[in-house]
């Protein structure tokens, strides 16, 4: 059987256990080659070799549905769905994307970047099966450090009681991104020691039949067992116990640092580029470690993402227990904030803007209502980062800005960032909440003041007229390079740092109305509910005009930014010719 | 022992068990006083009578830490910490709020309404205290249906961790608002039908020592029970079963119509207000009881708040599989319904603005990034409805709207709602979320539309010069008193009925152009990251004025409605003042 000519599953579903082993060989050659070469989720989906081929060869996909959570676990369900070619073809590489896509393969139910969400969408799916009196099994696979998100909880809690057909395949690995957090995992492994037998079972608590699967890259073993649970009239859990990375030496030992990989050397599992540049992750690890070590109080937090903000084996052991990670829990990591604030700690929770979206609530009544004093550093809230629709930085600032009582800071440098992370660690008057820039990293050409207490004063720094450009955060390089351009055709704009994304300098503002026409804002986010519509409804009854610059509220599926930043009229270019226009 | 002379817990301290009953009494008969005459929650608070004296009696509060989960459970501990005169004294009454206030008191810790967050804060102020070296024991009460949702899990999973002292005492009244939903109950039922014996016990599988108390009103067992966990040196649970209601037989066998009441008769238990005005919650659950008649794919969803949707008992009973209380856990009726939706039902999740928020991560990556046909029916989004901080209706327009995808419908009286609920839950081409209006139910007086495929189509009703109004939803009234006003002055205002709150009719504003040069909106909201703020945007370049109404984005508790409108010229005497003055 030759995985070239694997169309479907049911190309396979005939084989024997022996064609079966060929066929993984074969998917981790081919899944090998190409992730040393093109990068992506490693360890996981070599973990879940076995266990796709074993599930697409018992349940009658895509008839029979499986919702795969984290789908960066899918490479190999991919290449198993009609999509191979784009992992033995490298001109067909980017054919597929990195989590399951509708879009791609009716095999992928659902557009899934976000963890802990797979229980609760399959339990959906089976409801409505039995309200339309269908019949076919319903499978969600979880694993990979999820089950600690709230969502999965939820899912599975209510799952439990749907009284039918829904089959939920944990994939135990033994890790997260990073090893696992929480008490749930102690259970997890008491189980594994105990081939399922230990008591206080947490899915038989809640109230799920349970299968134990202690070999879980065996193919045997998997096939038994999934064919036990197949078509099951219950709610039934099984519990594989697989290992991350399995078949890549490198990867099964150093399974955090092949969670995600850049392209790799295939025989010695190093880096293809080693080329160092600065970065605002390892800057801030290396500022916290510092303050850390001067205050006992000061704590980081994560959400099972410590790489995201440079807290690698070193800096976590260097911390000790001033480093919190709760596993993937942004609920958990922003309340817990709240708790340590409020006792007299002085908690930082480091989290990629995209998970922030899962701590709304929290962020609102945990903090804002209360008032603790806890410190965001919102990582990747830019276009320039992470390009996945799942994954989008876009909507921060709408998120966290129109919260009453958060301050958000838009650092535009290094040293104001440093100087803004410092002084909010110190204070205790508010929640603040720091946005770290996208794009390269940037350095102050000017000293920077060092107290950021008297909120939502803006910084002008270019003095000139008719038109002030208002550039908020990583943009405000975008604004400054617009005025150079407009300087050539003799329009002298003034260049404004807002620093303060949560509120108006309206003196400034006020100000502006002597020697200007036109403010523009120019914001590295959605427009709609974001910063530059409060300059806009702050002008409306006046006669200044405003132009509001940032991304149209669609979403955007592996974008290449260059195209984006055009699209948008976001480039120096296009917004000095809307100036130059507008004046005219 | 007298309750009027209680200044806190050191008070009753030294007293006997006899005295203890003794307070006790007084307790439920206070507070049994108050609530008939003014209502409030009713049931939570007699189940907890006994365990909170025995809390503030065992443990040495204020040093040591409660933490109050759906802090509606706290009436009792309120009278116990210096503030029972707001039970004895009719014109004190309105001197406390509803939950626990920081404010009030050094013995309230959190200002909290949402559910399952105490878990969470007392777990960060746990660690803070070992971060600081201090000592004091910290206790988190959860319970009354909160268990369910996802932030309270999360906050168990990583306070298994914490490896100090940690005790969740577990509220078991067997009850949620409603009955309670999940597996999770079901492994409580086996717990106090075992004496705590039974196996796969939910909070041991965590990592929890644990404490079963069969007898959770009898106060020797209590004390006996938080004698024992006190000063623990690791994690523990004190799970308690109580009886809701217990002490005021119309509660103990209404538990449900006495989780929270309107002031009562108190011999009687039957509401002092029995009139019935027209209400969208009953008209909601009228129309969705027939819309499931014709289709069986047809379901309805909450997260543990039926009766804010008027599915009581018989509306659930003639509902049968077709409602689906998933419990305190918006995560998972967002994302089951974005499954349900993909699997050919037709779900609707009727929800509470305020709660809304524990699923903005869904509503963005469950549904809107994967387009499923979902409806939300967004309830009490309106600043004339709850008051609370806790449980605001001023934020949703900024979460909903500004997700790319959603549609948001914004119906401004009866007929134009179930015109626009009948047409989402027919098509299948969006997410749509419906913001029911706020204050009385307004009628249509002219016919309404069927289909609202063509989005963002604003509605003339009444056309003008000079001046356009955009009243959304609720507000769409207010519009036209203020044209109305402004007639008198001789000025002929444009009055429009925008209906959608997530897209401009570009057509439509660009056209007011030819004769107007103010637009007005007035939305039902926060003003920051709402409607009001595209309108303005999209003028900016323009010579429009724009002016947008609505409210400033603090935070507000118990607030007068009345006042709130002038504090923010939201009534027509002052927008008409302000049109007149700018139009001068």
């Amino acid at each position: 059987m030759e995985l070239s000519k694997i169309k479907s599953p049911a190309d396979f579903r005939g084989a024997s256990i022996e064609e079966l082993a060929d066929l993984c060989r074969q998917l981790r050659e081919a899944f090998l080659v190409k992730l040393s070469n093109h990068g992506g989720h490693v360890g996981p989906n070599l973990g879940l070799v076995e266990a796709t081929v074993a599930l697409h060869y018992v349940f009658n996909t895509p008839e029979d549905k499986i919702v795969f959570d984290v789908s960066h676990q899918t490479y190999i369900h991919k290449m198993l769905t009609g999509r191979v070619q784009a992992f033995l073809d490298p001109a067909k590489y980017d054919d597929v994307t990195g989590y399951t896509a509708p879009s791609e393969s009716d095999y992928d139910l659902f557009t899934i970047g976000h963890t802990s969400t797979a229980v609760s969408l399959a339990g959906g799916m089976a409801k409505a099966r039995d309200l339309l009196g269908q019949k076919y099994n319903v499978v969600a696979l979880v694993g990979d450090g999820s089950l600690s998100g709230g969502e999965a909880f939820e899912g599975l809690d209510e799952g439990a009681t749907l009284g039918s057909n829904f089959i939920v395949v944990v994939n135990d690995n033994q890790m997260s991104i990073a090893e696992n957090h929480g008490g749930l995992y102690s259970g997890l492994a008491r189980l594994r020691e105990s081939d399922g037998t230990a008591s206080d079972n947490y899915f038989k608590a809640l109230g799920y039949d349970y299968l134990y699967v202690a070999e879980g890259n065996d193919l045997a073993s998997l096939i038994d067992a999934f064919r036990k649970v197949k078509d099951a009239d219950h709610p039934v859990v099984v519990h594989l116990n697989t290992c991350k990375g399995l078949g890549y030496k490198p990867a099964e030992e150093h399974k955090e640092r092949f969670h995600w990989s850049m392209p790799f050397d295939l025989a010695t599992g190093e880096l293809k580029d080693q080329s160092q540049s600065e970065s605002y992750d390892e800057i801030f690890a290396r500022e916290m470690l510092a303050q850390m070590k001067a205050d006992p109080a000061v704590c980081v937090l994560t959400a099972g993402t410590p790489g995201a903000i440079a807290f690698g084996p070193q800096q976590r052991a260097e911390a000790g227990k001033q480093f919190i990670d709760v596993g993937i829990a942004e609920q958990e990591a922003a309340a817990m904030a709240s708790g340590i604030a409020k006792a007299g700690g002085r908690p930082c929770f480091g989290v990629v803007s995209s998970f922030l979206q899962r701590a709304y609530d929290q962020l609102s009544q945990d903090i804002a209502i209360n008032n603790t004093p806890v410190v965001l550093n919102i990582f990747y809230g830019t276009l320039l980062g992470m390009n996945d629709v799942t994954h989008l930085g876009w909507f921060d600032i709408a998120l966290v800005a129109n919260i009453p009582g958060w301050v958000y800071l838009a650092p535009t440098n290094v040293e104001e960032y440093l100087s803004m992370q410092r002084w909010a660690m110190k204070q205790t008057a508010h929640p603040v909440a720091i946005r770290i820039p996208g794009g390269s990293v940037q350095h102050a050409t000017a000293p920077v003041q060092s107290d950021w207490s008297l909120l939502n004063k803006y910084q002008i720094v270019r003095d000139g007229a008719d038109v002030a450009i208002i550039g908020a955060g990583t943009f405000l390089p975008l604004a400054e390079q617009t005025a150079d351009l407009l300087k050539a055709s003799g329009i002298n704009a003034t260049v404004i740092n807002p620093r303060y994304l949560s509120g108006l300098d309206e003196q400034m503002l006020h100000g502006l109305r002597a020697a200007h026409r036109l403010v523009v804002t120019i914001e590295d986010g959605v427009l709609e509910g974001g910063f530059g519509e409060k300059i806009a409804r702050y002008y409306g009854t006046t006669d200044m005009k405003v132009a509001c610059y940032g991304l149209a509220k669609v979403f955007k599926d592996r974008y290449d930014y260059r195209s984006l930043l055009e699209a948008n009229r976001l480039t120096a270019p296009q917004i000095a010719e809307d100036i130059t226009a507008a004046l005219r």
